[in-house]
């Protein structure tokens, strides 16, 4: 195997990189400056060192306790429960909210074998215990597991008292088009429709 | 910028990458073994080491002498001409063709300033004055710049004794559906059409 071809098979096995953007990379990375390359490889080779989770969120950080858990200007009473850490950044970037975050680490989901006891709930109950929460705002995903996910999380905290439990609405995308919209979410934008 | 930005904002610069593909890749990259980042960082760090241009057809070689110029088991009566050190590597794939090639280095593109004294020319003239072909095959892209440096290979080889030229069918995509077929692709197949 040449040195290219090699190449290409190790960036073939990242995530939306098929075999040919695998080698159409791989070729334009014969034509970048040394440098670039130097840099993207380095960053490559460390980013798992640099990067852990969170110890209260769980999120990514890359300090025992990450940027958002020690903001003193988040709102404490909030709390967004969200499957990965993937999904903290996504709705950070959005700037739609300021509260804090919990990441469960996944969704249930029995025939794969994640149960409740492989999620983050032990520490969830707990920061509600000792934090100062009055809304738990449930961002889990609109599928079949994250809506498993969502009745559990309903089920263990709904006795609380002076709790909200709230989960992100689900619809049509914005900028979206009414024909293009599958019929499922054609059916939740119904059943959540709204006064206008 | 944290660690898992600035290797998004590096990925993002590759082709076909995207910002939202860059930071789905970033954090693939956080979940990936050790192992795998290593020999991926190591393998982009030394690519521009490990390749060069080779001395005879000027396609990608990790020898002074490519593999294609090297075999014995090539037809050294045919001379395929190229663009790019790519379209080497996808003709290979291909196994449509077993001669020789020639790779021009890019199109003549005077609105880019890239004339044919900026592409391998000389060197074409010279292989073709050594060597013992029969059939010149061009295999410049369908594109504007390649079919001008098409007929400026013709003019410059026209009037050589014995030396066949050709140049690849253009056409309709195999596979493909005449419904999404743009209006140059289907003249093309009209003027290229066939005894069936």
């Amino acid at each position: 195997m040449t040195a290219l071809e090699n190449l290409s098979k190790l960036l073939s096995r990242l995530p939306g990189v098929g075999p040919k953007s695998a080698s159409r990379i791989a070729f334009s990375l014969i034509n970048t400056s040394k440098d670039y390359n130097e840099l993207l490889a380095k960053s490559i080779a460390e980013i798992k060192d640099r990067i852990r989770p969170c110890s209260i969120c769980g999120s990514f950080s890359e300090t025992e306790i990450c940027p958002v858990c020690s903001d003193a200007m988040r709102d404490r009473t909030q709390l967004c429960i969200v499957e990965q850490p993937q999904d903290v950044i996504t709705i950070q970037a959005s700037g739609a909210y300021n509260g804090l975050f919990h990441v469960l680490g996944g969704a249930i989901n029995p025939l794969n074998g994640v149960g409740p006891e492989n999620l983050s709930f032990d520490k969830l109950i707990q920061r509600i215990n000792e934090g100062s929460f009055k809304e738990i705002i449930i961002a889990t995903n609109p599928t079949e597991e994250g809506d498993t996910t969502a009745l559990y999380i309903r089920h263990i905290l709904k006795d609380r008292e002076g709790l909200s439990l709230t989960r992100l609405a689900s619809g049509l995308p914005i900028g979206g088009d009414l024909e293009y919209a599958d019929r499922t979410t054609l059916t939740r934008s119904f059943r959540g429709r709204i006064q206008f």
